[in-house]
């Protein structure tokens, strides 16, 4: 892929889902897929498609389609996930655990290599094949291993400052799950930053759950 | 509020961010609040700010404000939290369990009433306050307790089979943390979907960090 053209996040925030499709075709030793195929499992329309593979130089050959092990390989590269990430779990209570635990994200390139709490009562639980440390010990710990992203599943309160410290030891990424949004941390230190706010999803999921009632569909 | 009054879906999905920050607002004690000072607290501006609340009828008055304890209710009214909306998991694995203890749901209104599995090696443990129960219960108790939320932790394999189960069941919304997408539910069954693909967003985190270090920002 020409690494100097610019994607749209629109097109990057569908490539996940492209190269979860893509991976299952592979391992199911489909050689080559059309985009009717993909448009049918997609739920996108073919032409939606074509239009974003061709974004990234994935191009069909007319009455062929796709090479599934090309589209394959450019989606991950463009994905940056040849190079495993390194990723380290502030906060071992249950998000943090389950996150640890969530065997997905080994298989796209997440690698779980620390987790830090301060509570005495999990510190040296083993979780996952990692011991929770504490973390007092989160800079030594950084400074001896390459670490990408760190993972908030602490309390709000304590967000905001966990991640100042994080972004200050040069992490380039943080998930946050903290309900709490992390203003200035992306201005302020170039660390990214993406939000899984649980509740905000949880609570449009009632509204349009509200909605639909309200308008007697069912 | 006037409930034949369409709102736009872009505003729906920043109200639950509002609804946080004005529940934060309110158990500090404030009164009242500025759309300057929402602008500052919330990163958007006090112009965005004014069009979104106005949309629902939460007029503030010129030099004073908003009501904090009014635009409180109209938000929560709108969002569908006074009734509150019962809650099941499906799936009692790493991801279930967290959900089920995942506090801050309660307090938006989502109350956990029961969690299935099929391993007999979970049916019966106690996960906040609440048994496991083997998934072959749940059209009995679904017809016995009145139910609003389904939420999948399984995995894809089986999640298209129990989503059609859940929503021919007649729940009304289903949360799907499952790593696929439930292609036709909302269509067919007229159950409202919202979709956390987890390891899609880790996977857009981890693209803007190789965007960021091919760029040397860092």
């Amino acid at each position: 892929m020409d690494g100097n053209k610019k994607i749209s996040i629109a097109v990057i925030k569908r490539l996940p889902r492209y190269y979860r499709y893509i991976t299952e075709l592979l391992e199911n030793g489909i050689a080559k897929v059309s985009s009717q195929e993909l448009s049918r499992r997609m739920n996108l329309t073919a032409s939606q498609i074509r239009q974003d593979l061709n974004c990234f130089g994935g191009f069909g050959q007319q009455g062929y389609g796709y090479n599934v092990e090309v589209l394959h390989k450019e989606i991950a590269s463009i994905l940056g996930i040849p190079d495993p990430f390194n990723v380290i779990i502030i906060g071992a209570g249950n998000m943090g655990q389950a996150i640890a635990k969530y065997e997905n994200f080994n298989k796209r390139g997440f690698v779980f290599t620390g987790i830090f709490d301060k509570n005495p009562n999990v510190i040296g639980q083993d979780i996952n094949g990692v011991k929770v440390a504490h973390i007092d010990t989160l800079e030594d710990f950084v400074k001896e291993n390459k670490t990408d992203i760190a993972v908030l599943c602490i309390p709000k309160e304590n967000a905001m400052e966990i991640a100042r410290r994080v972004a200050a030891l040069g992490i380039h990424g943080l998930w946050n799950f903290s309900s709490t949004d992390l203003h200035n941390i992306e201005e302020e230190f170039g660390t990214v930053v993406e939000n899984v706010h649980l509740t905000d999803n949880l609570m449009v999921l009632g509204y349009r759950i509200s909605e639909l009632r309200k308008n007697g569909k069912n």
